[in-house]
């Protein structure tokens, strides 16, 4: 097979820019011999000619003038590896109505303006892959799109961001929140400003983009029901070791009779759930379908190279589908409803600081029964003058469990309002929901 | 985009074949919406027209002769799901010749003859695919061939083999060897004769494969090293769990220095590796390399459906990539020389039931410490008149443990010749090997 030589360019050249320039020409062999070509990079880019960079691109590479990418006709594939939602959002549809596949690595863009760019790639015959927006290295886009085509998934459940993981995890260890998240700056995991990762609005931008593919209907951002590990209580995370289950900060987008729910909250998770195996900065993602009951991909989800990486592998795979008409529609084909509030079910957790008095239990097993949520285990345990009691129900309707707790802090009985957390437990019957 | 009609062909009808003709059917939109194309059996080969079917073909598909379908110039895509490696492959090798790109659910054709098979792929220019032929439904066979195609894979640790999984699961569970056999021929994940999987058979086909295409360099069958569960020590399960581990069938190759080592055997796996994690007969294979660090996939590794839906998975890729030469080549493309036995490294775990004397730790350890083999954990219980005492060393080369074992059974305190088991533990630094 005669080696074909293509121009291809970058939109940014920081860490991963640098890394998919370096990739390239390291594996450029590799490459070859999978797709018969050789991605050579002709332009990168670039807001100041003059910054030091990792791998240094070749005299004449950088410029800071879009229009040599855009108004390239030898381009043929632009990785975007920029960031932000503009002006990138702007460059890339130039890229794309102007013949260009593009391959993205920002969440944000995809999730904030995908109708658009997706509608501009279809119209123009081309394809825009994002594989590194989500997950970094772990190919859950491409499993999605291409190995389970003929699966109808219905439930996505993920760990999506790692600082977080790798905070929870700290903490079920025994540090407190602060140090969990002073250690996982220290270590480069967390910004100096956190709010994105523990608010769970990083997570919340991967959700959405994942429940568009799996669920074929174009989910928003901000439909995303989303609460951040901010305010865990960490008793909780207490809890959570003692009913043999850790805490995470869960993504779950599910479809259930023709209704998608898409949240992102912290979560118990049972021990023998492949999610609670996952540690420290690492994500997964497990999807569960008619005719493969479930996959987990776990893997590093973020990272310079493991980026790139991913970057490389799309347009690898842009190389291999070219002229085909292979995954140039928007997934989104359709558009679905979004389940209304309070009503999915999940089984949860919440526990009680209450007053030792006579009949508590009673009146809060009550509170429960009248609106049919069953207790599934309850611990009590006495803690000075009061009690500590924790609970966990079978699946319930959101809705009800929070009207139920409601009811039981207006009893008088109990110290501060309940916080409930769903539980994450059997497999492939998994259910999800944060009252 | 225009819809295009793809005439396809079975080898093969069973619950396979059967499965993949009604996910077509039942997906046609789904598998059009991504591809732009329409697939419809037009033949599948059978040896009996008139046994009943889970999927009955429409009349005129079902025929008893290759030729309707080799010799059928209309068909460009034919999925093998027959099994077998006679006449399979001769039928197989005739389809490729003829230029029809194969997809194939079949190990052992693809462990045995896959050099003479992709040679023929290649020659004429034509796909073989084989994601179902490994672990059904996780793809592991496109992520390493098309997401991870610039990272240098340099170890893939796999649970690859459902049977034997689940009974460990049941072993740790408590039971007994021959229990958990019944149970798992009861459930159907066993064979009336349980051979192939319990001695490791399956397990290292798959090993082979996944190395080939790992590595790009070809690994026979009879290459791989196999220790089947049929001898598992009962000591050994209740020592794990002593040791906070769990006992796993684990397939290990590695590409070290430029060389090459596969193998399959029982291994102690550390409770927070994701391993570990992987119950009843699910599967899951970890892959290490340079750009992605580790990426763990896991799902049900067999199954009718799970099959089909990766067959059809590999037909849509074979539509959404032809003509561009994508994956043409075989992936084999070196020959990479296997290291030498007695070579390879691995913390290892291995028990000595001892009679209770003075001097007998100082004689073992001794004897472990002259071959420069380290000691990390070990525990000593009384055990009636002697004493069992548990052995965790840390990385150590396979032929220096078997030479301090022979002599730790040759002390004349040991009441039995130790076994040792392959330690799997730290992530991404994971060293396997079996004495």
């Amino acid at each position: 097979m005669a080696s074909v030589d293509v121009p291809v360019a970058l939109l940014g050249y920081g860490t991963v820019g640098a890394a998919v320039n370096r990739l390239l020409n390291e594996q450029a062999d590799d490459i070859e011999r999978a797709t018969g070509h050789r991605l050579r990079v002709v332009k990168a880019l670039v807001r100041d000619l003059g910054k030091e960079r990792q791998f240094p691109a070749p005299d004449g590479v950088l410029t800071t003038d879009v229009a040599d990418v855009v108004g390239d006709p030898s381009i043929a594939v632009v990785a975007e590896v920029m960031g932000g939602v503009e002006p990138t959002g702007g460059y890339v549809l130039d890229c794309l109505r102007r013949g260009k596949h593009v391959v993205s690595a920002n969440k944000q863009l995809v999730a904030r303006r995908g109708a658009e760019l997706f509608a501009a790639a279809s119209e123009a015959g081309v394809q825009l892959r994002f594989e590194a927006s989500v997950c970094a290295a772990i190919p859950v886009i491409k499993v999605l799109r291409e190995s389970l085509v003929v699966t109808n998934v219905h439930r996505v459940l993920g760990i999506v961001n790692g600082t977080t993981n790798f905070m929870l995890t700290e903490m079920e260890a025994g540090r407190s929140y602060e140090e969990a998240l002073a250690e996982a700056q220290a270590r480069g995991y967390a910004e100096a400003d956190p709010t994105d990762d523990v608010s769970g609005a990083d997570a919340a931008a991967k959700m959405a983009i994942l429940a568009t593919v799996a669920f074929n209907s174009r989910y928003e951002l901000a439909d995303v029901d989303v609460v951040g590990i901010d305010r865990i209580d960490p008793l909780a995370v207490a809890a959570a070791r003692e009913l043999d289950m850790v805490i995470r900060l869960i993504g779950a987008a599910r479809l259930e009779n023709g209704k998608v729910d898409v949240r992102v909250g912290p979560a118990l998770v049972d021990r023998h759930h492949p999610l609670a195996a996952v540690e420290g900065a690492f994500n997964a993602v497990m999807l569960q379908g008619d005719a493969i009951r479930e996959i987990t991909l776990e893997g590093p989800g973020a990272g310079g190279v493991e980026t790139a990486s991913a970057v490389i592998a799309d347009m690898v795979s842009v190389i291999g589908t070219m002229g085909t008409g292979f995954l140039q529609n928007d997934a989104a084909w359709r558009s679905l409803p979004r389940l209304e509030p309070g009503e999915h079910r999940s089984p949860f957790y919440f526990h009680l600081a209450v007053d030792d008095r006579p009949g508590v239990l009673a009146r809060v097993a009550e509170a429960l029964a009248e609106r049919n949520v069953s207790i599934a285990r309850l611990i009590q345990h006495a803690n000075g003058d009061g009690a500590a009691i924790h609970v966990v129900t079978h699946e319930a309707r959101e809705g009800s469990l929070k009207e139920a707790l409601e009811a039981i802090a207006a009893l008088g009985d109990v110290r501060r309002p309940p916080q409930p957390y769903p539980v994450v437990s059997e497999r492939g019957v998994t259910e999800l929901g944060w009252a």
